[in-house]
């Protein structure tokens, strides 16, 4: 190991404890579910919201393009799925990022005018975010199938699941996210590959109120086989929350703090609190992890969606000490689950305090990603991923460990630099404990 | 440490390896729930079943005295507490052990004739088992509470639930509960005394077929949020579940394996598979863990029921290290439940082959306790125990860990050496690695 020295200023300081007290005091609450037009601002006829950093139709990979072409059948906008590609060639399908429109979708993200989104506020802040109700595992639109199967699926979930969830909600009232998720931690989740607690605790939690509410007892019946049948449906959930959690400290000058990363098949972006939504992008690299049967790595396609703000708001890769039975699911054994979460404290800036570590004597997960520290010791944040197949129409073909590129880092402590010499602010050095390394770097080339 | 030597034989070792196989290939199944009279053996009325082994009623202990009198009144035999008392010091209703009936009870595990109780076979070996339906914590007939709330949650049970149990069951199939364990141990539970995610599994499980038999909404809405909100209900299914197991080794002649253990609040109990349904008993201690507030171990009832079937079967105290968050309902520090789990290998043959912990890089949880190890060795099983007052009336005031006396072990390491002596076979003895240690028993007195 080198010495490291690292950017050191009581601005950038006192503006990354600002970012931290914002994350630290968000109150993520759902409080309703709603057709996507009604809710998601600026959503229009003619525009699909789509996962990660922005891209243009001619540049997407198999997988979102797709999930987009189903969706458009799904929308009744195009007839078939070779309608729907023409459509798209021809420049009338306007595609925007779900992070644009205070929402977020996992892998592909597509989201379009009719999909049902839940509605998560932060109570402490006041904003929004929104995100899909998750359709399952394998062959789902996320993943970029888009057969009969998908679409009939998207259309009950049109018809009967989502004004189930919606009228259940509006009985039930709003449900604290953040106690759910921190509940989660505690079961065996860490609330973005693993939701199997997660799952369960909503379907307890909102069980009675889709009980009295929703008058066709088959309906009711198929509303619980679905959640139920779901391990993942908490996902979106966690997503929406981390997403209401983060956008309140987008912003703020001098934070050094990562508010979330992306990736959309073709780049994969990070951005910094006090850029706001400007990407920081480099060429995606795959996951590394356990393929379903039939399929192998040079099947994947490299890592896609809005899932990675998990990581940020202090879940997921960062929480997996909580999740040792993850490893069954994304490859590796139970002790490296630890570890992860172990090496992360050494480039975030804080712990969250109600997102806790039973195996770690209740420590909070690392919070606060400094791209500070990630330039000075090497070591990548580590996210949980689902993987696509990487052509359209196939769906989800395994799952793993991924790591954003350092580049993406290395760009915006370029941006840090220049803002801090556009501010005139004379910078100081402060030594780094440890030293630089290449761990996360080599498992992610390798 | 000193040196110990241990008891050896072929006819014990092959008598306990039968022993694990077993347990190991058992299969607990949720056939059905009705009430106690129409499926438990030689169950009548003017007979109640109580935890723990065999004693009198002017023997019994507070919590026990006011279980039994609640049931009395529960099922109309008695006008009022008052004048269940005077039937009982009359002598005119019988009590017998849970365990002689093929059913278990937690704490005073009184069973009346009235109750629903599961149905749980074992389809390898084509034996039975029952429980009642778990009441909740706090005030409750087990802990020996007895008053008006407690008597019509009892009365709604009978009328209410246990119907909406027995159609959901009889359209669902039969659930497999050793599966449902083993997911509830991977999600943070060790199935004693932590039961959330064993609870949200069952729900989960049920609530399709739960929506499509209860045709009264508001009645399907109260089950669910009585099953939601009671994080101990799947408690009640896992010791169903460990008794149908246990019972299928009962009288192997031979082995030294313990089958049961249990308490009636008076005196602890140990049952040996040689020896079938004998009993070796002595004075318990009560549990030392965190109590709720206004309560401390000078309120406390020794400890009490069937419940510690667990530990034999494998969970419970021995399954501790999947669930380290248990800690902040029975005290400790989440370190301390990996160490139990860990001690509990030196007093054991096997492992678990359906029991895993992620935390232990998928071991299998201590299985089979051997009588001659406990001696051998001085460590205790630890076990994990719901806390009572030791006054009728009141209810659960805390929870945490205990552990059997060892005179109970030591007699029946008595009884073993006059089994082999008897039977005339020439004693070996092995080497036992380690050596004896006063941990369990110096925790126990402390």
């Amino acid at each position: 190991m080198e010495a490291v020295e690292q950017l050191s200023h009581p601005f950038i300081e006192e503006a990354n404890h600002e970012v931290l007290r914002r994350i630290q005091t968000a109150r993520p609450v759902l409080v309703g579910l709603a057709p996507a037009k009604e809710v998601i601002p600026d959503m229009r006829d003619g525009l699909l919201l789509h996962g990660g950093p922005p891209l243009e139709w001619s540049e997407m990979a198999g997988p979102m393009r797709g999930a987009a072409c189903g969706a458009l059948v799904f929308e009744g906008i195009a007839s078939s799925l070779e309608d729907a590609r023409d459509l798209c060639d021809r420049g009338e399908i306007v595609f925007e990022p779900c992070h644009a429109h205070s929402a977020v979708g996992p892998m592909a993200g597509i989201i379009s005018p009719s999909m049902p989104v839940y509605c998560v506020r932060n109570e402490t802040f006041g904003n929004m975010a929104h995100a899909t109700i998750n359709e399952g595992l394998g062959k789902t639109l996320r993943f970029g199938a888009n057969d009969e199967e998908v679409i009939s699926r998207l259309r009950w979930m049109e018809e009967v699941l989502g004004p189930a969830l919606t009228n259940a909600l509006a009985k039930h009232g709003p449900i604290d996210l953040k106690n759910m998720m921190a509940a989660a931690l505690r079961r065996g989740d860490e609330c973005h590959n693993r939701n199997k607690s997660g799952t369960a605790l909503f379907l307890k939690t909102l069980a009675p109120a889709l009980a009295r509410t929703c008058h066709d007892r088959e309906r009711l019946a198929r509303t619980f086989e679905f959640i139920g049948g779901n391990d993942h449906f908490f996902l979106n959930l966690s997503m929406a929350a981390s997403k209401a959690t983060m956008d309140a400290v987008k912003g703020v000058e001098g934070s050094t703090i990562v508010w979330t990363m992306a990736g959309n098949g073709v780049r994969y972006g990070i951005a910094v609190s006090w850029f706001g939504d400007r990407w920081f992008t480099a060429p995606p690299q795959p996951a590394v992890g356990k393929y379903f049967q039939g399929f192998s790595q040079e099947d994947a396609c490299p890592v896609m969606g809005d899932s990675y703000i998990s990581e940020p708001a202090g879940i997921g890769g960062f929480a997996m000490a909580s999740a040792p039975a993850i490893t069954s699911f994304i490859g590796g054994k139970p002790a490296d689950a630890i570890e992860y979460t172990t090496r992360m404290y050494r480039i975030t800036l804080s712990k969250h305090p109600d997102f806790t570590v039973p195996n770690l004597d209740y420590e909070g997960t690392p919070l606060g990603i400094d791209v500070r520290k990630v330039v000075a010791t090497g070591i990548l944040p580590v996210v949980n991923s689902g993987i696509a197949h990487r052509e359209a129409g196939i769906g989800q073909i395994g799952a793993g460990i991924a790591y954003p590129p350092m580049a993406c880092f290395e760009q915006a402590m370029e941006a840090i630099h220049e803002a801090v010499a556009s501010k005139g602010l004379s910078q100081g050095f402060k030594q780094e404990k440890g030293g630089k390394e290449q761990m996360g770097k080599n498992e992610c080339e390798s």
